[in-house]
Parts: structure tokens; C-alpha cells; sequence
């Protein structure tokens, strides 16, 4: 059981942001401020730039890791860098410190309320890579999709299939979205049509950042797998179902997902996911000796998806899983991704893929929860969804709990704008890319 | 008919590098020496960063964007800058022109042999997309993995299909290829097993890169497409076909495509290419409104492979095809690229797919010249190829011709190395990771 820890900051109970999370995220005070490096500890932000020109945040080089618009280059300080800061900051927030408890002016200056702040995109990302490792949600799309009798592809369970995503689209929470358009093919139709995607869904994710690169040709073993990863956020992979549908053979999703994938601000270490560690599912087949793994390698991190429609006050709660349902775990994806000599870089995003637990309330997209519209949802306020609606806010939320500690990710959550109108007719540019 | 013009630097008549070329490149003069951005001219490289600082060349702005690892600023700088940039050259290289022609000093200052700088990855490369736009090639892989009659599938005809590649392991010419090891499925087996690939391959392609950005949700019409490309390199997009075959449903190809993507050093800017547009093939159907052309949107330009067996002292000639064979366009590509709404960034770069012309010598890879090895190759040493054997050289060549003009991109080229050995066994990390 881990010692409870207690800061002299008065965090709610319920708040995701105690003394053993401590997580990472990039704020600003203005919308064009300098962005500093930041830690959420109850309803604040801990400023790290700040604490850090102060002298009370020892910096491991010649370079201010913290005084930056990413997470970078703290990252890139390294796994021991890492463990120090986490180490001193749990020291200078203890109950028990008075350093900057009993210095109003030092308190002053280095924490800001969270109401107060703007969030932006923590980390570049300079790849983004999609895994596909829940094994309820691969049967439920292979069982609609293709063959409910062999819902899983023989590969399935052999290794954790992923693709390649868009980096560029990678968007912070709050960034509105608007509802992409392109080509679908209707059932009844010899061709395609161009549309406004009439199946927008998100998808419930968590994504790791890689914390330590590696070089082109360079494998990481299975055993060193845990080194490479500095933390997780939440991730909703946003995507258009029908356009999916129609371009995804043979080469897999493109203009269906590059459109937005949404995480949350703030990343939390895996060092504070650590006392939250539980086995994964057994595997069966026994992975290749590549992938096997002797450890508890999945984490209870409780799951939740809550839509609002424009015309409610209130948010439904429409899905609540579980990571650890999922079946191959981070360094299980991360071997595989580089075993064929593929190298990683800091700041390098890896999404688990669609979480979806083994009821039918746990599933993490809307093309399961509703079976691809079959069975529509009905919302508190009377509405009824299959897809998403313009005006529609999505919202996802984690976090962890155990002997009374309490360790979250905040949120994820977006609202949707209508499409754009594309005046093809009269062919006109400005009208086409300003519309 | 294009005006031809004359250099002061004696140039070879089958160099690529003509006063009417003039790409861009980055090189140094030692393997850790300060990078700049050259120019190919003949056997030479003009040293851009020299010549401004020379005061020959103006910087459009504050920055130098010659004085950089990549070219990424230059590009940023915009067309206008690209196109004085391109004017002041050929004006300062132009025989009529005293002023570095008569100028010993500053000719040894800013011109150097190629033989003697280290050319280096010319881009910084934020996203890397691939597209599968050549219908021949498209036809054999499907004729061969799924059905003769069907060979294409339906929405190869609607769409410029693509997918998200990896940017991390774009590479330059000259480095080496470690053959890849993977997950392959031997016909007969139950389940897949542990291997080096046994059917590496390359594929023949082109790609643009993009010179200038979009905005998150603004998709780029068609008719300002061309706008958004700087210009073009070769690139053989190295590939396992085992490991592809097994890996590669339902979300694309993975491991069998990230761990190379080589492309020649010199960046062939569309102005140098301009002259060498034709038209493309008729499209039938005629695509939807968004990906609708009416302008010249092809290039002529001449594409071989040649592979050198390490017990050869000859390389063999084994693909000669052409550019304009390609049935989408590149606007049509980037149009379709962005219109879902992801943005696109300056660097980015967009392959053709694999360049496959109608005749059996004119396939870009050796899954369609070898016909999945049932009909290999044999080199003129005798030594037969399915798939590429280690120590194995291959080399790509591109160029225009026209009216005794000659524009080309040089080479890319790549030797393989013996894939690693994997301890398993003994599962000890150092053993694994340095191998």
C-alpha cells in the first residue's frame, strides 16, 4: 500500500490532481503569453519556469527545460531528470515544507488558478502512431464490418496491429471540430457522392509518449520497453465512419481520422500510473518470444465518455470501461513498432486504439454503442443519437484509484461545428477555402 | 520552345545538373561540419549560405535561411523568395555574367566539388504520406493478392488512395538498409514465426514536397494545389512483402514499410520542372467535382532502377518507366489530402506510390518484375533475383529531356546489410539492443 502523501495546497477529494500525480501540461496566462512548462495540483497550476528562475527547481543542464512551448526538452532531459523533479515537487508541495507554504508573495507568483490559464498541445508530436489492441473492440467491428464468425483476423492475436497516424492534426482539448467532408458511398449508389460525414464518432483512447528515442535499426527489447515511455493522456481518435468505410481498403484509414485527433493537457508520468499497475489479459496464443512479457503490464484506469447535446444543460454518461481490458500492452506495441528497425523519437504519440470493455455500456465509439445505428442511444433530454450531431460536445475522462489515493487525467473534450459549404458550381477559390 | 541557356561552369551533357536545374540540397564539408544549403550545378555545388554572406544573394527577412541544417526555412520563405532565389542563380551562373565567373577567389569560396561535401537529408520531413496512385501497379498487386478480375478495388478509381507513412525513417541516399526482421506467415504453418524478411523489396517512386502550409479544417482547392508544392526528389520506399502480406489487414502496411524511405539528395523545384509538363491519362470516370482538373498536370520525366549484385562490378538495368504513366495528379493528391480538413506543413513530404508503366520492364518493383518471384530476374553475372539479396545495391535515376534541355534529380541509392541476430534465447537486452 502506497504512503499517503498530503500538500498544504486543499485539494477536493474528487479532484484528479493530487500530490501523487504531479502532471506535466503547457500553459499560458494570455492567448499569445510565454508559454511555460506546468504541473496541475488540485485547482492550480504550479509554474515550473517560475519556480525553476526562483532557484527552488534545480535544472539538469545548461538549458531552462521548463521556459518552453513543449514538453520536449524536459523530456528529452531524461528518465533521471524526470524522477528528480517529481521527487522535488512532491517535496516543496508537502504539508510539511514551509518553504513556499509560508511565502505569500512566492505562492503568489508561482500558482495560478486553473480557471485562469489557457491550456495548449503539451508535446510535439513528431509521429503519431494508432494501435488497434482491444480485443472486444476489433470483434465488435469485425463482427459488423466483415464476418461475425471470424470477427478477429488471424493477425490479431499474434501482434498488436497498428498503423501510422497524422501528427499534424494532433489537437489539444477544447479545439472545436468541425464535421469533415468527402467522398461516401451509399449502399444504393454506383458511386460515390461528396458529403458532409453523416457517421462522426470519436473514439475513447489513451495514448503514451515516447520519453527516450532510439536510432534507425535499433530495436527495443521487450525488457527495456518501460524505459522508453515517459507517460499517458487520454486520446479521442476523431473519426467518420462512412468515409472510412469507403476509402480504408487496401491501404487502411486516411481522410476518415486525419482530420482531428484530440488529447488531453495534461500528461501524466508513469511514475505516478506505477502504484496503479495490474496484469493484462492472458494471451493466448503465447506471443512470439519477442513480445512476451513477465510483469503486471496494464494499468486500472477508469474510463468514462460523456456526450451533451447543444440543446441539453446536462451531459450523459454513455460509456464506462476500463484500460485494462486491453489485451497487448504499451511495451508490447512499442518492441513491435521498432522491431523491424522503425526509430522513435521524444515526444512520439502512441494511441491503445478504441477501448472497449465486454458489455455493452463499456464500449468506447459510438459504432459499437449504438451498432452502427441499429440500436440508437436515447440522451437524458429525449434526443436519440446514431452518430454525432453538430453542436454535440464529447467528453472523456480517467482516472485512477486506490487506498484512498486518487490519480486522473483530467479531460479530453471537443465540440462539433457544422461542415463546411463547398461552392463546387461556381468554382471559385476564395469562396471554396474561406467558406 | 524553352530558351536555352549557358553556364560558365563546364557541364558534362548528360548532367543532371544543368544552369536549368539549379535543385537544392543541404550539405557539409565534414561529417560533423556546419551544414548549408548548395545548389547542384554540373560536378559542382554553389554554397548558398557563402554567396549570401558574400552579399551576392539577398535574404528576403531577417533569418538566413541558407545558413540552416534544412531547407525548411528557405521553403518557408515563399515562392517569391523561391523564384528571385532561382533568378539571381541562373543570372550569376549565366556565361554572359563577370561577376563570379571572373572572380577566382569567390569561385573557390562558393563552389566545391561534389566529390568532396557529405550531402544530407535536405528536409526536415513533419508528416510523411504515400499515396498508390499508379493504376498499372495498383492492377498487379491486385491481380496477384486477390483477384485477376477485380483487381482494382472500387475506390481506386474514385480517389487518390494514401496512407500515413512514417516521417522518422525518411533517410538520405547512401545509408545503408539493415534487412528488416519481423512477423512473417509461412504458407504452411499454423502461426507466424520470428524471421528476417526473405522478400525485401524496393518500390519506385516520386514525391513533392510542400512549400507551403495550410490552417486545421481548410482544405486546398484544386486550382491552388500547385501553389502548396515546392518541388519533387526520387524515393525508393523500401518494403517486406512477408512481413506486409501478414501485418497489413484491416489497417495498411506497418512494420513492412517504417523502417526505410530513401530519397535523393537534391530537391527538383516545380519551376525547374515546368517545362516538362504533359498531360496525364484521360480519367474514367471522370472524377468528382473537388479533384476536377482542366490544366497539363503530368511530367515527362524518365525513371530507371539499376541493381548491383556485391559479386558484380556492373549494376544491371533492370526498370526504365516514366512519371507521366501516374493516373492522379499531385494537386489532385494534396486536394484530396486536405479535404476531410487536415492541414498540411512546409517539408511534408507526399509519395507517388509505386511507378509502374504497361510494359513487364517498366514495373517499379520487384514483386511485379519478378511476379512474386515466380519469374526471377537474371543479371548479367549470371546470379538470379527473386527479392534482394544482402550486400545488394540498388539505384534509382530520374530525368527530363527536352529540346536539348536536360533537367534531372541525380540518385538514390541504398546497399543492404545483414539483418540483425536476435538472443532470445538467452533474452539478454545488450545482446538485443546492440547486436
Amino acid at each position: 500500500m502506497a504512503q499517503k502523501l498530503t500538500s498544504f495546497i486543499e485539494i477536493d477529494p474528487q479532484s484528479d490532481f493530487t500530490i501523487h500525480n504531479l502532471p506535466y501540461g503547457i500553459f499560458s496566462k494570455t492567448p499569445e503569453g510565454e508559454k511555460h512548462v506546468g504541473v496541475a495540483i488540485g485547482d492550480w497550476v504550479l509554474d515550473l519556469a517560475e519556480l525553476a528562475e526562483q532557484g527552488l527547481l534545480e535544472i539538469n543542464g545548461k538549458e531552462n527545460y521548463f521556459n518552453q512551448p513543449t514538453l520536449n526538452k524536459f523530456i528529452e532531459s531524461g528518465k533521471s531528470s524526470w524522477q528528480s523533479v517529481r521527487k522535488a515537487l512532491q517535496a516543496l508541495l508537502s504539508a510539511e515544507n514551509p518553504l513556499l507554504q509560508d511565502n505569500a508573495e512566492l505562492k503568489e507568483r508561482v500558482l495560478i488558478k486553473q480557471d485562469n490559464v489557457i491550456l495548449h498541445l503539451p508535446i510535439h508530436v513528431p509521429g503519431y502512431t494508432d494501435f488497434y489492441s482491444s480485443k472486444e473492440h476489433a470483434t465488435n467491428v469485425g463482427t459488423m464490418f466483415r464476418d461475425p464468425k471470424n470477427a478477429l483476423l488471424p493477425n490479431w492475436s499474434e501482434l498488436p496491429v497498428g498503423y501510422n497516424g497524422r501528427a499534424s492534426s494532433v489537437i489539444v482539448s477544447g479545439t472545436d471540430i468541425v464535421r469533415p467532408s468527402g467522398q461516401i458511398k451509399l449502399p444504393n449508389d454506383e458511386r460515390p457522392i461528396f458529403s458532409a460525414t453523416r457517421k462522426l464518432d470519436f473514439e475513447l483512447e489513451t495514448a503514451f509518449i515516447v520519453g527516450k528515442p532510439t536510432q534507425l535499426g535499433q530495436p527495443i527489447a521487450i525488457e527495456n520497453a518501460w524505459d522508453h515511455i515517459f507517460g499517458m493522456v487520454l486520446l479521442n481518435d476523431w473519426s467518420a465512419r462512412d468515409i472510412q468505410q469507403w476509402e480504408y481498403v487496401p491501404l487502411g484509414p486516411f481522410n476518415a481520422k486525419t482530420f482531428a485527433s484530440a488529447i488531453s493537457p495534461w500528461v501524466v508520468t508513469m511514475e505516478a500510473l506505477e502504484p496503479f499497475k495490474v496484469k493484462g489479459p492472458v494471451q493466448e496464443p503465447k506471443p512470439l518470444c519477442y513480445l512476451q512479457e513477465n510483469v503486471a503490464n496494464s494499468f486500472d484506469i477508469k474510463l468514462s465518455v460523456e456526450v451533451q447535446s447543444p440543446r441539453s444543460k446536462e451531459t450523459d454518461l454513455i460509456c464506462e470501461t476500463n484500460f485494462k481490458y486491453m489485451y497487448w500492452s504499451m511495451a508490447q506495441q512499442l518492441t513491435h513498432h521498432t522491431i523491424a528497425g522503425c526509430n522513435v523519437q521524444v515526444g512520439d504519440l502512441m494511441g491503445s486504439g478504441t477501448i472497449s470493455g465486454p458489455t455493452e455500456n463499456s464500449y468506447g465509439s459510438l459504432l459499437e454503442l449504438t451498432w452502427n445505428t441499429t440500436k440508437p442511444l436515447t440522451l437524458s433530454n429525449g434526443e436519440k443519437r446514431g452518430f454525432l450531431e453538430d453542436g454535440d460536445r464529447v467528453i472523456m475522462k480517467g482516472y485512477c484509484e486506490k487506498d484512498g489515493i486518487r490519480v486522473g487525467f483530467g479531460q479530453v473534450e471537443n465540440t462539433i461545428l457544422a461542415a463546411h459549404t463547398f461552392a463546387f458550381a461556381e468554382h471559385e477559390a476564395e469562396q471554396y477555402e474561406t467558406v
